[in-house]
């Protein structure tokens, strides 16, 4: 079994949920009065303890053995299974939901930091619950009493999974292109008929159901994305006293075979092909979700959040293979310290030294830990947002909160699937040769990472999100917001050995306004976003490089080496990472039309 | 079966030998005479239709069949054997050997272009014959007659195969540790004991016999690589006549399982543990190649030939990733341009477009042909410059070219290690879902490049070569080479729509000079090499925004799609590629200390 610190850290989770984040204070809220601290740390250990007995140890083997598609079901490796009772009945299933569904009622950010032992020692295993969870959160905003009733208690226990039906094989990315049709029928209900492309835990075993939440396009409504409303599409249609009845007609049409990630089913699913006829009647049974048309507002919410939660999942993918190259460095000896060292002058009398002790695997660690750590603070300062969104005292300060979540979700979702990967690319490299071996698991973290740059909106999806809509969003509200949060921090650090970061910190945020005033100046929207990628990495940069120097004013009192290696990692961060974004700044600066103009004969 | 257009580009191969690098002229030289413009097209032909033909369609097979160990014997599937039978019938491992040994006597440039075919078609089945033309170059070099008369006819007619078994288990790249014992018998011969590690095809059944090169020590000589020996190690014993003799006591020990690049199968060897008893004596035989205690110089012999060949391979990879991603983008519909498009407004109305329509497919697709056209015509410089080493007409020049080859080897192996991946990655982003799964190529091109960064020396072992050895031999006449090198180039884009690369380009180069003069400047080599990596980065940026000064110098005159796409790319490397150095540039001259002050347990 794999011990639990090659998985994650705790004593960063510690550092980050209460010597910076302050979580406690959280407990003084009407609706978390039942915690405390204890309650907290409780629930972390007993998440550390299911990851590492019960997630970890079948990763590799749920890799080897990925779903198969046999006799028109998916098999899967029983760990799968068994893995999610256990975590189900520890009542993890409930942890953020309310004492109504059996639920903990946890803060999001400690709910997120629970999550995150899962997605670490198993990212494929973990994205059943993932997709169940946020699938129940979304009809807990938008569904009715009696879909709640029926779907959400279910859900929440465990015993029912759920899924997000948007992508369709001739419409990735483009939500207007979809062609699932959903057509009223006298009792209320509706009809669907359509294919639907990427579908994660789109059939299974695992549970007796499946709740499907589907976009679809009502026949007459507007088109594109105007006339796509949401509806619930259950595996098994469920009687009214909670009961399965008949098998709705969504049939699995296919498995597809990734790269990693192999874990979760990907699927493909048919609707109301004919296979099943419930009540004698073509067509899967669906019930409207909200109102007509509004499908993809209710979408996004959920859609935000899985976002959120895909940057998390990425960053510890990301953090657990550093975790093994430290760990590999510091028992791997192999040659000697570099100094003036050249292959001819080695003195091999002496013994050979861990690896950790040779300068360049040290760069390779601290960049690791700065990526690791820092998208790791990243994706809890947003999780205590969405807090601080649902449960802060004032309107205001709700409204405050949910415009900051709004503008950093597109980088909370992008920056992670980047650098968490880089990080993974260089477990890869500190393990050498075996690194690049299937005995060794950073490889596999890898391939696995490698879908979060795709998935939930690709980078490109992403970097149009934050140039072209959340940046100019009520007149700039957003990033003007952004720029007063990192002030706050930089006025901080006046006076400490931090203040030459916190001024460059300041030139590059002053930079980032005048940037985006000078791209939204062009009057040519196509050459605007024509550069929205290289605004997303620099803007990504920045607000990561501001939570570094977050984490290094709150570990300021602390002389611990976790303490130092927080310096150490906020220097290189600062020293190393932050200038990439004055060569950003500068490109796009310049409006270059290199890639705008370049056509299609010329490639 | 992939079209050829997939694979590579002919029209850009002969761009790079006939618009650029003027191969036609080494027809002049004597042992050239023999060829013309019309061979070398002749030879390219030919490799074009049978990497097509041969090579590239077990590609995937191969990566879901890797070898197996089976009653000691290593299983592959028998398309291998069969293209490398027809690659060899073609006279194509001796492409560039004399005639004497059945050769074309092909200039080296020629023999790369050649060879890029079948890396980019299938880097695994390719890697047999790769791995056997370097150990029968070296054997030239250095074997004595018979040695060659015994060993090279055979490889060159693909009849036996070769390898290079250097790395041990406890010493991966740090070969002055290798404890692989060579002991002196009275005939001449030695018998060899140890264990290799990391031997690509180590053993298989695809030649009735396997040439091994073996770093060993033999006893009483000096410590560390000083005292290390090359010896021949044939894994059947030759009787005089030629025909096999005994088997040799080379035992396949076990098979390394690999993240990618499968196809090639990689061993453990135990030499000497007596399995065989050759002539009824322990140890494995092995026949001194030149003198004692200078094996590494001969081995570095072929592994800067290896470390120029990696480069090309991680190169074609990268390339074939883009070719595949450039038809998914003009043949893939979704969405509409971009422009003041939100997901709101789009207009459904109106037909999908392909994606290369796109911009930032576009910014991805010319990223990735700046990485893989940039790397190959490094790559086909260096092959140049072997000619020039090896044929040019006065020693000053022949120096000189040695000298440029010497200082571009380590970048020429780093960079496209680290950019044809880059290309990789942006291909599987370009698919979308899609490029995620093993239903498309880009995926597994993705898996195979990434070993580039690691086997025949790392990065890291890449970067202090370049900053350690490179920069400084000979009172810094390779740096300064190197520098007036390109002031040729940049003085002839004088009064061209390219000075404006050529002042950026010699303002980087000026830069480098400085830079490395305040690195070496410190007077504490640990600080020096700490800092080698970034180097290392920004030293291959800058031979590439060179490379790419070059190629959009030799397309001035033409005005073709293709001639513009160069055009394009050379803009884009200018623009968004070489900016990059500045930060480098500057975090060197900062003389950061971040890296080596930080301490293991601060990780």
């Amino acid at each position: 079994m794999p011990s639990s610190s090659l998985i994650l850290s705790r004593r960063d989770l510690d550092f980050l949920l209460n010597e910076w984040l302050d979580v406690e204070s959280l407990t003084k809220r009407a609706r978390f009065t039942e915690h405390s601290q204890e309650t907290f740390d409780a629930v972390l250990d007993l998440a550390e303890q299911i990851a590492t007995e019960h997630f970890a140890p079948h990763n590799r083997k749920a890799d080897e053995n990925e779903p198969r598609f046999v006799d028109g079901k998916v098999e899967l490796i029983p760990e799968v299974a068994e893995a999610l009772r256990v975590f189900a009945d520890a009542g993890l299933m409930a942890g953020e939901f309310d004492e109504e569904f059996g639920g903990m009622q946890l803060p999001h950010v400690v709910g997120q930091a629970v999550f995150a032992w899962f997605k670490a020692a198993n990212v494929g295993t973990s994205a059943y619950p993932f997709l169940t969870m946020g699938n129940a959160r979304l009809l807990l905003a938008h569904g009715s009493r009696e879909q709640i009733d029926t779907y959400v208690a279910p859900e929440v226990e465990g015993r029912w999974f759920g899924t997000m039906a948007l992508s369709e094989p001739q419409a990735g990315s483009s939500l207007a292109d979809i062609t699932t049709k959903a057509v009223p029928q006298d009792d209320g209900t509706y009809r669907l008929s359509g294919n639907k492309m990427w579908i994660s835990g789109g059939d299974h075993e695992l549970t007796e159901n499946i709740v499907h939440l589907v976009l679809a396009k009502i026949p007459g409504g507007p088109p594109g994305v105007k006339g796509i409303s949401l509806f619930i599409v259950p595996k098994f249609l469920v009687n009214a006293d909670g009961s399965l009845g008949e098998r709705n007609d969504v049939v699995l049409a296919g498995l597809n075979h990734k790269m990693g990630y192999r874990g979760t089913t990907n699927t493909l699913l048919n609707f109301g092909e004919g296979v099943h006829t419930p009540g004698g009647q073509p067509g899967a049974v669906g019930y409207l979700v909200g109102e007509q048309h509004k499908g993809l507002t209710y979408m996004f919410h959920m859609m935000n959040e899985a976002r959120i939660g895909v940057g998390m999942g990425a960053t510890v993918l990301g953090y657990t293979g550093y975790l093994h190259a430290l760990e590999y460095a510091r028992t791997r000896t192999q040659g000697r310290p570099a100094g003036a060292r050249t292959t001819a002058s080695t003195d091999v009398a002496s013994p050979m030294v861990p690896i950790v002790q040779h300068p360049d695997v040290r760069r390779m660690l601290l960049a690791a830990k700065s990526y690791a750590e820092g998208g790791l603070a990243l994706g809890l300062y947003c999780a205590r947002l969405v807090d601080e969104e649902q449960t802060a005292e004032t309107q205001e300060e709700r409204d405050r909160a949910h415009l900051l979540l709004d503008m950093l979700t597109p980088i909370a979702k992008a920056w992670p699937s980047q650098w968490g990967l880089a990080a993974n690319d260089l477990a890869i490299q500190v393990h050498g040769g075996y690194g690049y071996t299937r005995d060794y698991p950073v490889e596999q973290f890898y391939r696995d990472n490698r879908l979060n740059p795709i998935h939930e909106g690709t980078q490109g999806i992403q970097s149009l999100d934050l140039l072209g809509r959340k940046v100019v969003m009520q007149g700039g509200a957003g990033l003007a917001l952004l720029g007063e949060t990192i002030s706050a921090t930089t006025a901080r650090a006046a006076g400490t050995q931090w203040a030459g970061f916190a001024a460059d910190l300041d030139a590059a945020v002053a930079r980032m306004g005048s940037v985006t005033a000078t791209l939204w100046g062009t009057g040519d929207p196509d050459l605007t976003l024509a550069n929205s990628h290289v605004y997303l990495e620099a803007a990504g940069h920045v607000v990561v490089a501001w939570l570094w120097l977050e984490q290094a004013l709150a570990a300021e009192a602390g002389s611990t080496d976790f303490h130092e290696g927080k310096r150490a990692a906020a220097r290189y961060f600062w020293r190393w990472e932050l200038p990439r974004t004055r060569a950003w700044f500068d490109l796009l600066e310049s409006l270059d039309r290199t890639v705008l103009d370049a056509r299609d004969a010329w490639l």
